[in-house]
């Protein structure tokens, strides 16, 4: 380093210091501070900043939380996220790229992602050379499994190398090294976890600090340093790749990486294969260890590969479907058993699962271990408080404690075991269970006391019934289902209208369990009495929770969500945010609470208000602000997660509740809906592998995120799916011995093939629709059954069912249109009209996005290329009404001849009603409106926009300029004249 | 979209979905998992993944600690670090660069970056446009002031854009987005601070989830999503920058950033000016405020920062110095002082500050604001405990909790009262806080108790005497001032011999004080007998400490650190890593525990083993693995942090102690070598603005790493640094009613001028060294004084003294070279002629790297590119000791002439001593040895190698086929020969 890197000088009386290259001490910095904050500077532009609230904060923060954390909503990624990459060069050219994409980004001439069910693979071509990198686990160790396999496809041969540079990164503040170990011909990374308290030293004794990095091959050279590696030129780019060797580099006390060279010269066609573990250790002889099972012979690799395709393959369910829709079938049958099986088998790798996401995990889990459910429910009610009370998460270790949100009372439980219960019963008929003795949760001041499952289940229920109000309605504490809606009751006073209703439809399950399975076992008279008494009871108080909700929490329309420690009834009309719930709706239907005219109205109004092209919506419209009496789940970002997204679990149970009323077409929707899909590819950017925990909602709101999928694939939505695929759409319900046959095809399916495995038994249906007949005809094993079901079912039989459907015919939904300027009154009018004729209400201009409402506001008219994005967003919504055969009225200005004949294409039979006033009349109109955010100086711009509908258009012209009702009054007419 | 995204397809019976570009779906990803983990695998390389053990853990790793965390030693900085970027595009030529550098790192023409005491700057030089960048604070709110001023220096006009990039980054899983605000024409992103307990809502209430970031102009385009603001082209190169506008993008639930565009036309020389504030708020209110406040006028600006340069001016202390060297009053005069004032004024920016620190902070203060320095002794007297015992941390808010470090026991902090408040008193002279009533820490069960300072501080001691063990030696519970060194004595056993010593030395300040500023203030009889009686008990107390610790810690050469729950000594001979810690040495040193002719063996071992060209380590060997009788300190990567850094707090309290014996040349080494300097900068990478808190140590076992600075600029060094050159250097101390005069200069340093300000009174110091005096000559105003001080200071006066002090004459510091061929028994003949001469032993091989020593192991020989690093480190290594005047030894093989060469260049009086042995003989002796890393067979390699000494180069030949005892002998009678 020569002298003068830096210089002292003194300016205007000043001292100051300085450096004349960025290069020469690239890390050198310097500080300001003030009483309120601090702030370093390094010489290159980076900067860490914090301030005090009174804690020390930033507000510049690094992009990613704290390295230990849990796996985030749409993760962000940015060049230094933890990957695994494939530096791949020439050595004849010394061009270079990496594999599978990132971090070069370089051009490639073929790319394949391969997501299979227990592997992942990439095949990748560049320069005649096929690179297939391939990624599986192992069953049960904590080790990934890496092979690059490399075919020269070229008629010469070839020299490369690879650099495989896996992502370890900073490690710990206390100690964090990594360096090539001889012996293991690999990279080890040490570091010890950071801690301050000497009794942790101790609990951490036992963690894994190492990560190690070690191939079936001696590399050429290695690198264990990041900053050197990367160098100047940045992951993108690594300096230390321009050289022929890797530096051999250490990290002392550096954030370490894992990166090695391996040279291969390719023969013509020759293949060459690679294959290398990645994974934390305690020490280096568990490494050794691993290294001698899994790489001292190829066939190692591929063995433990098989064992773990094997254990998945364990997961594969008791369902395969063929259907019209092979898509659909693709999910059903390979990728949601196997997502089922991920949460019912490992917990979702959680020592403290919520308890209600433990049950409804277990519940999934009746269609592949049953056992596995069994054992699930014992454990849960084995941790049960003696009153009845179910805690907020299951321990699943002596160690575990609960942590995070299970330190947040939550009052919905107890709904999750009768619910689980029932569906385990009916798919296994095991009704031992119920007698089963299991002891209530220890506590230090009492005697241990044991009961029954059954007594269990009926304190359950009598806790359900304890814990609620005056009214009778159910206290919601700091959370039902919805956790973070952790305000409505957290004085102790406000009520779920939800748990209400769920604890109705829970109470029902609990007593349909009873009638089936208990009644009919081996009781004294006694006992009979008694237990059919208890079941009066519970069907009365069912009933009365079901009356309760309709007295306080009907809204006209639809059911309201709750009512806050204030008394304040939420979720209704009166609400301009979180105005509707899709839970109270879905669970009324469920719990019976909903009248079928009520059910009517509330349809309506989820199809205007809740529905969306990526599946129904949980609330809206999404929070913008706290709404200090309904807590957290206001401040999540709008149409994210809680706050009004398409939260799929929500949507599922609105699924299920729709096959229970017979709603074969909607229920189907929602199933449809919720698959990622090629159509949605771009809004949704996911994969059909995995149902997430949501799409963005907030459609109206937020119209260029909608359907952001999450990524998120751990979901309490699986199980329900499950459910609802087998007992709703192939209607393949066990009910005591029997199992009852009442396929639900969606009326676009003309079959459906079905084979199920049931207690032993196999099940081969076949669903037919025919015009020949008017009634369901059943044949089993070729004979009529009047019953619709199979009685009596044997383990080990086969059952061959044809199911004869009748062919529905089925009218063309109807779409009205009420179009006219700005001001002629068409959403009122359409309204009416709307509510009249029992249909969905759109309003065109809610499809605006927040720019366009912008531009109105400030009195500049839209072009074409504002109205054909929101045009093309009516038209995909009202596809999804068409999908659910949902007739509806439209109100839209249609102002343009080209953007109505739009219109006609869709599917819909369509009536259109021009509203016709006189400029001067909506003028005067205008002027009093005050919420609307279109400017009244546009309306001249309307005028002019306006091509009078012609003749050939079939469009209704009425003279707008009387009163609502005559104009509706003569709309109907019309409309009934068709 | 096209149709065929993806495909679903069935391989080997097992279904796969496949995705044919990474650019279509660049988040699609699959997961993968098994019992003990799961890992979710994004189509283009990135992955996050976790296991179980039990709790969810990481092994691939986030670039990061979390988002919310303090300031970390050796940030390491990538990509997407937090930073405040300006790309600059040249709207002529479409080319682009980034200001300061990053991040796309472009060559600039000319690059500075100016750190002053109140503002940086960065001034760049491209396209013939000088870019100036600024930034500073104001004096008390939390903003960042930038401002880019840009000069054409062209002679046509050009068009430039700058777009200043500022990172936001993942701010919350809850809720993030962000938008321009037109009404402040500015970017503004909000979050919700992730929760999940009600009651936590409310403490968030306060908190600033807001940033922003708004200019003083209108920008051309925005964009504050930072995905879509990169692109594919990544931080380096993004993507929005290709086209001529940003997209005026919000972030919505997505990763914010603030990017602006401002195009600026120059015309030639015309000079433009940019204005941007930058920071958290709570509201978009306070925004505008701040806005109106920063940006409405150009003066405005200019206002805020000079009030903030006013501030930083505030801590600019009362000391001045001119020496010789102008780097060192470069910080001395400037950089010391800031950084003494921003512990000393904000504390930090902690809420809870450990004490230890709290109260050296506050000494520090006594030279810039002593009034600080009261008021903090008296808010930590008020939090002491009825016991006499101290907390360990200060709560400096009511809300303040004792968090992290200040829930783990420590045993010194009222060690720091007497320490400190004997310096107040020293530079006040104010007695009248000795009296000041204060409150000790209240209790529920008891009543308040109030008592004078005195009493507090006698409690304090008497604290300190009474946690003790039986052979009166302090126990260090879990830790003392090492916070690290928990398990020690967490078993309640434990002792300190560091605590036992600065329990004796904080006692004898006391009783100085006392003797000093007590005594002689008005007391009865019976209160001035009582005292005196306290002081005699006191001073035999701090006596048997000092016996005690002689009697148990003493090892023959230095003390050991302590002796450990088990009754291990540790920190002696015996050790293998930590075999000698500096604190007991330096303490021994202040607590007069350590004779003269035992500083004189420390002094040997402590060059020996402790120093090096960066300073003196704190402990040494580092330890490479737990020590659990020794704890935490032990596990953090050897070398940094208190595991044998350059911890420069503990180097400063040695180098304080060398100026109490009147080591003045050492003293002043370890002053100077403290500060970051041009020949260093290589290792070091720091300017000199600030002392950091360590530099690596580790210097045989890391020497590639070792002097490498931390970058942390928190550390309680500064304030002993001050006092080191007051008291020290500068010898202007305060006693009693009188300043005493007694500077200390090194021996190199012929003149030193000093300014100091100390009671109100003036004081000029000019010192100058003289061959025609023998004794001190102090003239004070023109007298001489006799006694070298200024008695009964006046304030408002000012005194010119002059110091004429006798010119040293001084011998060289003699070099010894034993050489010869491994086996020869250098080392033995080596250690042993230092321990007869009282000299520093140095052996060669110590400075040999992990790879080359290596090698050696493997039997490969050395060449001359392994051996002249290895030389180099050497030379410097005698380099300092010869900057210390130290005479030694040093065995070294010396087989080359040329390299024997080079040591006559070091100005060492040089003696060279040749063991000449036969091969034979050594080969039979190496055979025997186990425990050197040299292999025997590199024997006959080194014959070969030998270059026998010529006797032009004055070497002494000694026959080494002898007893040990005879060749030293007629060593030290050729040395004596000299």
């Amino acid at each position: 380093m020569a002298m003068n890197t830096f210089t002292n000088t003194i300016k205007n009386d000043l001292a100051r210091t300085e450096l004349f290259s960025p290069l020469t001490m690239s890390s050198a910095t310097t500080f300001l501070w003030n009483s309120k904050m601090v702030a370093q500077i390094n010489c290159r532009g980076y900067m860490t900043s914090q301030f005090m609230q009174p804690e020390p904060s930033k507000y510049s923060y690094a992009p990613n939380l704290e390295a230990k954390t849990f796996i985030q909503p749409e993760q962000p990624y940015y060049a230094d996220h933890p990957g695994r990459f494939f530096y791949i060069k020439n050595e004849e050219t010394g061009e270079m790229f990496s594999a599978p994409y990132e971090p070069m980004r370089v051009e490639l001439d073929s790319f394949c992602f391969s997501a299979g069910t227990s592997d992942v693979k990439w095949i990748i071509n560049k320069w005649g050379i096929e690179f297939t990198i391939t990624l599986s686990l192992t069953k049960d160790l904590v080790v990934e499994l890496w092979s690059v396999e490399v075919v020269n496809g070229n008629s010469k041969a070839l020299s490369v190398s690879i650099y495989p540079c896996f992502s370890i990164g900073y490690m710990s503040w206390m100690s964090q090294s990594a360096d090539f170990n001889a012996e293991l011909s690999g990279i080890v990374a040490t570091s010890v976890t950071p801690y301050q308290k000497v009794e942790d030293y101790f609990k951490n004794q036992e963690l894994k600090d190492l990560t190690y990095m070690v191939a079936d091959q001696v590399p050429d050279s290695w690198c264990c340093n990041l900053l050197t590696f990367r160098g100047e030129g940045g992951m993108h780019n690594p300096s230390m790749l321009q050289e022929t060797r890797l530096e051999n580099k250490p990290a002392c006390y550096e954030t370490p990486v894992g990166v090695q060279q391996f040279k291969q010269h390719l023969l013509p066609n020759e293949k060459q294969n690679l294959n290398i573990i990645f994974g934390p250790a305690k020490n280096v002889e568990e490494i050794k260890t691993l290294k001698a099972k899994l790489l001292a012979k190829p066939e190692q690799f591929k063995d433990v590969r098989q064992d773990y395709s094997d254990y998945i393959n364990k997961g594969k369910g008791t369902l395969s479907i063929t259907s019209p829709d092979a898509d659909f079938d693709h999910y059903v049958n390979h990728w949601l058993p196997r997502q089922v099986f991920y949460h019912g088998d490992v917990n979702r790798l959680s020592t403290d699962p919520q308890t209600r996401n433990f049950l409804q995990d277990a519940m999934g889990m009746i269609y592949i271990a049953p056992a596995v459910t069994r054992e699930r429910l014992l454990l849960a009610l084995s941790q049960q408080k003696r009153s009845g009370a179910m805690p907020d998460g299951i321990l699943l270790t002596d160690e575990a404690e609960l942590k995070y949100i299970n330190q947040v009372p939550h009052t919905d439980h107890c709904v999750w075991l009768s619910i689980c219960l029932q569906a385990y019963l009916d798919e296994t008929g095991d009704s031992s269970i119920l007698s089963e003795q299991v002891a209530f949760e220890a506590t230090p001041d009492a005697e241990p006391e044991t009961a029954s499952v059954k007594v269990h289940l009926d304190r359950a229920m009598q806790w359900l019934l304890s814990a609620t109000d005056a009214r009778g309605l159910s206290y919601i504490e700091q959370g039902d289902w919805c956790d973070p809606m952790n305000m409505v009751g957290y004085k102790g006073k406000g009520v779920s209208a939800w748990l209400s209703l769920a604890s109705s439809y829970a109470i029902s399950c609990w007593n349909q369990v009873c009638e089936t399975y208990y009644l009919s076992s081996e009781l004294t008279n006694a006992e009979l009495s008694e237990s059919k008494k208890t079941i009066a009871e519970f069907a009365s108080a069912a009933d009365t929770l079901n009356l309760q909700v309709n007295k306080h929490c009907w809204n006209g329309d639809w059911f309201a969500r709750g009512i806050t420690d204030d008394g304040n009834v939420f979720g209704t009309k009166t609400d301009v945010e979180g105005r509707i719930f899709l839970n109270p709706q879905s669970w009324a239907m469920l719990s019976n609470a909903a009248s079928d005219s009520q059910y009517k109205l509330m349809n309506n109004q989820i199809f205007s208000q809740l529905a969306t092209p990526y599946g129904v919506t949980m609330l809206a419209p999404s929070f913008t602000q706290m709404r200090e009496d309904i807590g957290r789940v206001t401040q999540k970002s709008a149409g994210v997660s809680e706050n009004g997204s398409v939260y799929n679990h929500a949507a599922m149970f609105y699924g299920f509740a729709l096959y229970t009323k017979g709603q074969n077409d909607l229920a189907f929707d929602v199933l449809k809906r919720m698959l990622p899909s090629q159509q949605n590819a771009d809004a949704q950017g996911q994969l059909p592998v995995f149902v997430p925990n949501y799409y963005r909602g907030a459609y109206y709101q937020h119209p260029h995120h909608a359907g952001r999928s999450s990524h998120l694939f751990n979901t309490g939505t699986v199980a329900w799916y499950f459910r609802s695929v087998v007992e709703g759409l192939c209607g393949l319900k066990g009910c005591g011995n029997d199992l009852l046959i009442q396929p639900q095809l969606p009326s676009h399916w003309p079959t459906l093939k079905v084979q199920r495995e049931f207690r032993g038994a196999s099940i081969e249906l076949n669903v037919i629709k025919s015009d020949k007949i008017k009634d369901t005809v059943v044949t089993i094993n070729g004979e009529v059954s009047a019953q619709h079901k199979i009685c009596d079912v044997q383990a080990g039989q086969t059952y061959k069912v044809e199911v004869l459907l009748p062919l529905e015919k089925l009218s063309l939904p109807q779409l009205t249109i009420v179009m006219g300027v700005s001001g002629c009154g068409k959403n009122a009018v359409g309204e009416q009209v709307a509510a009249l004729n029992n249909r969905v209400f759109v309003d065109a201009d809610s499809f605006h996005d927040e720019s366009a409402k912008q531009k109105m506001a400030s009195g500049t008219p839209l072009t074409d290329d504002d109205r054909l994005p929101w045009l093309a967003r009516i038209q995909k919504f009202l596809a999804m009404l068409l999908d659910n055969r949902q007739s509806c009225v439209l109100a839209y200005s249609g102002l343009k001849a080209a953007h109505r004949e739009m219109f006609t294409q869709l599917g819909f039979e369509l009536n259109v009603v021009h509203l016709n006033v006189a400029q001067e009349v909506i003028a005067a109109r205008l002027e009093q409106r005050e919420s609307h955010f279109f400017d009244p100086k546009l309306l001249s711009s309307q005028f002019d926009a306006l091509e009078v509908p012609s003749s050939s258009e079939a469009v209704i012209t009425i003279d707008a300029d009387k009163p609502l009702e005559d104009i509706v009054r003569e709309i109907n007419q019309e409309l009934s004249n068709d």
